[in-house]
């Protein structure tokens, strides 16, 4: 046999995990899903994932490499991983790719969705799964603001303080306010689809957006926030647990 | 002042608790709320609610009957006590009722809704609120069955047998099998409304109804069940994590 490239497709729950990359001395998504690939293929499997999620954040679509040497067909990989993992992890897809893909620097869109409930109630079945903000929100002034991030821009203003990466220049496609459907009528989505995004990029957008849907700021302080090029001139950071990784592609 | 009788409308998540009803040693939804209870009315304060759900069973209505001496105006508790709560626990609603209404005895209607998940995938955003069962169900067959539990019944083939309540005999005014729409095509809900339940008696019914629907029985095996007035006629007991309490009235 040889050793071949397998791309796995993994969705979570990110609440009881301090994020995707592996911490000493706190449960992460990687760490737990590593543990189980080892008792599998040997202590020396490793995983990488196309994005570090954050403390706190969901995924339906989150993307990760191994390199295994195994008869195991590839088809039966997500259920047997599954089967091993805690409920709120799961490998919903497996598929043969080349040899050394490179499993970050080949992203070219990634899809974000972040859920707010504006009801009074506190919702408790989707608590873990939203932002709860009380009160109405302006959504088509908040659409309107959204596509002004639409466009290849500098989008340092949206990137934490921490974030180290040499460019914060990225591609927004898309980014969509819409208000929630039936069941959903106080719920407010944010859609947003890129070539990458910056460390707490989205979340960023979402807090800033919520300031122009709460009446704080007109929707052109978008342009404002861009042209600054500083972490301070744009809204509060909005809460991990609203943020859902839904797709990468290649 | 005087002594008044408060009704509050209580929402929980039941996964990190076991059960409402207090027991030394264990977390418990009764407990939980007790505590914020205590800290604004006192320390002799309690709280009765019209249903023992058990562990890991949620509520959206779940229905408390406290007795209060204060001038807190009754509109203002839900959101003065959920404040104080843990966010997988809320009181969306309060009334005044008159001083010795029994919360248990005067209940006419209860409704319950179950969720199955058939997908193949684990659904790890909502595996807290299902039984993830995968493989089809005929729901025709599920929903036909269901109807022969309509009405007054000995319903003692779908009572735990450590449900000590003297009669078994309870009317069930509802139960509809239907499928998931849109987004949820892969989900079955089963709705029942009773003037009340015997214990583990909805997830009973449900672990029989899958097994009505997985070919093993015919639904016409239900009126067989009945007949035979033991537990051990019925099918599994269905996971805690799919019922939900969803209200109650007088």
């Amino acid at each position: 046999m040889a050793l071949r490239n397998v791309k796995l497709t993994i969705a979570y729950d990110g609440t009881a995990y301090h994020g995707w990359q592996t911490q000493p001395g706190f449960p992460s998504v990687q760490s737990t899903i590593l543990d189980v690939l080892k008792s599998i293929f040997g202590d020396d499997t490793r995983i990488c994932a196309a994005s570090r999620t954050d403390s706190g954040v969901h995924a339906l679509g989150q993307v990760g490499i191994i390199e295994i040497d195994s008869p195991i067909p590839t088809e039966n990989l997500p259920k047997m991983l599954t089967d091993k993992l805690p409920p709120d992890i799961a490998i919903v897809g497996a598929e043969d790719v080349r040899r050394g893909m490179d499993i970050i620097g080949e992203v070219t869109n990634k899809q974000y969705r972040y859920s707010i409930c504006t009801a009074r109630r506190r919702p408790v079945l989707k608590i873990r799964h939203c932002w709860h903000r009380p009160g109405q929100l302006d959504i088509p002034a908040m659409d309107q603001a959204a596509k002004l991030l639409v466009g290849k821009k500098d989008f340092k203003s949206f990137a934490a303080a921490a974030d180290d990466r040499k460019s914060t220049v990225r591609t927004v496609f898309r980014c969509d306010v819409t208000a929630g459907q039936g069941d959903e009528q106080d719920w407010i989505f944010v859609e947003t689809e890129g070539d990458g995004f910056l460390y707490n990029m989205v979340r960023n957008i979402v807090g800033t957006l919520v300031d122009i849907g709460n009446g704080r700021w007109k929707p052109e302080k978008i342009t404002e926030i861009l042209e600054a090029r500083t972490r301070t001139a744009a809204g509060l950071l909005a809460p991990a647990s609203g943020l859902c990784l839904m797709w990468i592609k290649y």
